[in-house]
């Protein structure tokens, strides 16, 4: 490709919005542009990218014996209503009626029309295993819309759905996936890492997603450095830090800690350690009526160690809480505890609550918590002797960096990560209630075992910037650039022998395959080498009279601190090994 | 690749509400699968030949000097109403709004987008001509879609738009997208015929219709044989087929012509040809108050040769009907004509009405017409002595097969066709009200000259199948089949000579680059063939246990009558050479 066959628009500044450096740079570097909140132009240099991602996707899908076809992105509601999704997923759910007043959504995924597929063409076991994916524009109705491309409203994504006879196919079929998953982003050289997940709203019994390591990124992830075990920290358990529960030996007693309202400022009057200190969160559940109004509520005090924090997805899984939760109101908190939040504790309740201790906290002995009285707290305190033991014992709070490995084989380590991709093995959840059935040998309906893989390829953009960029832009894996090579001629105007050198090692290497763009804009050299650092081609080549009169070229990577002479018969050769590496 | 890792679903019915073949024997080949009304599946056979119809397009469009970027498919409503067509595109236009109740529209289309980003991207003549394109999902609601992929609402279409400094430059913009279109249908094997065309609502000075010629066509095309004048019957021009008016030989006479209320009927009763005779229909146009009430109504008489038929899109051209007419109610007929319609005239009118003649009709003499009462008509009238000449003469009927072609060079002929492609010069139809300017050399601010370009991938798919097709199935050109070559081993799974002969062939075909496939499904002979007869696989190749044993195989070209049999070493040869040819 040649600049001026191509459109090229680069900015100095990016615009206030962009608040993460991707979304900055892809902007900047003019791979984006904004339409709406959430919504984005791909610009010529941007879809050269998402084309480069969607092949690699593509071909992996087909290697692993996944057949693409494609779903329509406006979808009739009837589908949706079969699984309960058209109401329960809320807002998100773009939904539109067309002009005879029939409901219909704009896609965010494609499990119901997917699932309609199979259970009218996949008939028998014999048909079976099968994987079906496509890659098309979805689209969530996101309440903040931000990061550009990392959460976006209209997106692509590739989604992918098997359908197997049993839990044992389906697990083949699932890990057939998460290989296939890892060759894809080995391929596009960028630094991920496979995490146990919750499954969430989508559902199912087992799930992992791939997270590219960046510093930005909106998810924990928690790993153990010494084995194997990585999870997401909303699903990463959290071990009882104390084996055992050692003896009292403080009498429980009343202390002022008048204004310290928190566990760091109570610790620090008193000189203990902020993990001898228990905070405490109040819950409350609701119970409805026909009618959807609140008939009954109950009260929950969580107990967490003071260092500790909570963690919701895991508390949403205690027996009682299950089917949601909400944070206690002030009213409830004084009625029931009599105080104020910041001097609450489990001692001396007005009425009846549900106790639920965090497991660290059951073993914890002469501890410190809230009197239940404004600007007191009570000190060693213990269980069994000053209070009753809690209704239940559960692991209800994040994971800390130095935590024990659940696996026993060492220590956590926590790093930040963007989620590119989500296996999920779903089992029947959608089969069942759409009634995704096949005849097996013996002429007997079963339902499908399902699993569903998606990857976000526009987030995938966003993602690899934020993994891989500098003071002077984004620094692209080959596998994915705009460009894998840019020729920058220095007076490609204005030099016969700049103009035959450069366009002499263009065509050798659009023979020999490589995806290269010649410069051939006639832009100043600070400003034509400033535009390519900040679209971040990684092979650059600079030609000019003076290095030509003494028989060499510049090469420099992306990441090189400084360019290389090398002779220009020299520099194709020199690129492929680069490019091979 | 092997049939048993894709997906193949035929069907022996097609459901009942197929009505074209293209439509019945997609639904057949397991090509598409319906989702809702004018929604459909794209089945991996089918995405087969959409990639392939993709792939021609981008890369001539390339060639073109064209730059591929990707819009939105959901679009904010304020661009819309930037242009007026949030409104004025009536229910077609599927309007949605998001949580915070902001309007979007589906888009149908991009003109308003691209020239928002062209207004802020291309702001200097340096920067022009530029040509943007995408490929993207579209979506119209229709009011009656039908035809499966021929009028959809959810359909793929490739659109562009160039922008260029002023209308010499827009042109050759224009031609060069005329050209890449024909090597784009020329390279997808179709028959087609491009079309001076009516810009209709896109607007705009110049357009042509790229129309693939077949019988189930929606549109009339009128071409000459002779030269090289083709036009959409709604464009194409007829010419008065009377010079001169003759003189009158016959007196004005009422004749009685009771329930003849046709001029069909009333030339076989009179025993005169049609030719003679002149229909009378009646429009009426309204003027509105600024509350949209009717405050006038004005009554208009088009009148036709007997022979011939309205053309609405040429009298929506008429000074006075440019701002919409509709047909006359029988209130207003009986008002004022004093009669029921069937023996309406120009003479004896109860109050004013304006006379539109057809071109043919202003230089008829002794000519036949209602005499505006019932059961009768005039005969021998003519024009001056019999009644006031008409207060306009226009051209506002439909080309007959015959008519001369108005380049003066021949007869023309009729034939149907399916518009898949649409190129435009628009003007400043866009830039003016989007203030879609650049700077000029001089500094001074000139809107740009736009045009936009269009091709339903989609509908391709359909337009290729009704043009070809036979009562076995559908006959893909080479350029856009699902496979290319088909390989049909009799006994795969039973004999190891047939195995070994078909995996040999199909390793060769593959290594050479042809897109074949080798069904290994194992199906019984007579269903394995009348499958891809169905699909439409251009060339396919029969292996079985007594040819080879013979030292031969069946070659057989989904047109030919029979098959040839060539031995197995040749096949690959005589493969590239049909491919070649």
């Amino acid at each position: 490709m040649k600049a001026s066959q191509f459109f090229i628009s680069t900015l100095k500044e990016a615009p206030t919005d962009a608040e993460v450096a991707s979304h900055k740079l892809m902007m900047r570097a003019g791979m984006i542009k904004r339409l709406g909140a959430g919504i984005y132009n791909y610009m010529p240099m941007g879809l050269r990218v998402i084309r480069k991602v969607e092949a690699i996707i593509r071909e992996e899908m087909n290697r692993a014996g996944a057949v693409e076809l494609l779903m329509p992105v406006v979808q009739p509601a009837e589908l949706w209503q079969e699984t309960g999704r058209f109401e329960a997923m809320g807002p998100e759910l773009m939904r539109v009626k067309d002009r005879h007043g029939r409901d219909f959504v704009i896609q965010p995924t494609s499990e119901e029309v997917i699932t309609d597929i199979a259970r009218q063409e996949l008939r028998s076991y014999k048909q079976l295993p099968k994987n079906f994916y496509h890659i098309q524009t979805k689209f969530r109705d996101e309440r903040r819309p931000r990061f550009g491309l990392m959460r976006g409203r209209e997106f692509t994504m590739k989604d992918a759905y098997s359908f197997d006879r049993d839990v044992e196919s389906g697990t083949r079929s699932y890990q057939a996936m998460y290989d296939a998953y890892c060759r894809i982003f080995d391929r596009m050289g960028l630094q991920y890492r496979a995490v146990a997940a919750d499954s969430g709203a989508i559902g199912g019994d087992v799930s992992q997603e791939f997270q590219v390591i960046a510093e930005t990124g909106e998810d924990a992830i928690v790993y153990c450095p010494t084995s194997d075990f990585a999870a997401n920290i909303e699903k990463a358990e959290a071990v009882g830090l104390i084996a055992q529960r050692a003896a009292a030996t403080q009498a429980m007693t009343k202390t002022p800690t008048p204004g310290k309202s928190t566990c760091a400022d109570v610790a620090e009057l008193l000189s203990l350690p902020l993990a001898q200190t228990v905070k405490s969160l109040v819950l409350a559940t609701d119970e409805l009526n026909d009618k959807g109004e609140i008939v009954k509520s109950v009260v929950w005090l969580l107990l967490l160690r003071g260092d500790h924090d909570l963690n919701e997805v895991k508390t949403s899984k205690v027996e009682g809480l299950k089917n949601g939760f909400r944070f206690a109101t002030v009213g409830e908190i004084e009625d029931h505890f009599g105080t104020k939040p910041g001097y609450l504790g489990p001692i001396g309740l007005k009425k009846p609550v549900k106790v639920i201790a965090d497991r660290t906290v059951a073993n914890m002995s002469d501890f410190v918590c809230g009197a239940n009285e404004a600007d007191f707290h009570l000190t060693g305190v213990n269980w069994g002797r000053d209070l009753p033991e809690p209704d239940a014992v559960a692991d209800i709070r994040n994971i800390v960096a130095g935590d024990p490995s659940p696996d026993g084989k060492g220590v956590l380590a926590i790093q930040r990560g963007i989620e590119v991709g989500h296996v999920f093995l779903l089992g029947t959840k959608y089969s069942e209630p759409m009634k995704a059935t096949f005849l097996d040998e013996n002429g007997k309906p079963q339902p499908m075992v399902m699993g569903c893989y998606g990857i976000g390829v526009t987030r995938i953009l966003g993602a690899a910037i934020e993994q891989n960029h500098d003071e002077r832009g984004i620094i692209w894996p080959n596998g994915i650039a705009p460009f894998t090579v840019v020729i920058c001629p220095i007076g490609y105007d204005r030099s016969a022998d700049v103009k035959a050198a450069a366009d002499s090692l263009y065509a050798e290497l659009m023979a020999a395959g490589v995806d290269v763009l010649l410069d051939d804009r006639g832009e100043r050299p600070g400003a034509m080498l400033a535009d390519w650092e900040l679209v971040g081609v990684p092979h650059r080549v600079v030609l000019g009279d003076r290095g030509l009169k003494e028989g060499h070229v510049e090469y420099q990577g992306r990441r090189d601190t400084e360019a290389s002479k090398m002779a220009l018969a020299e520099v194709a050769a020199h690129l492929r090994a680069q490019l091979a590496a």
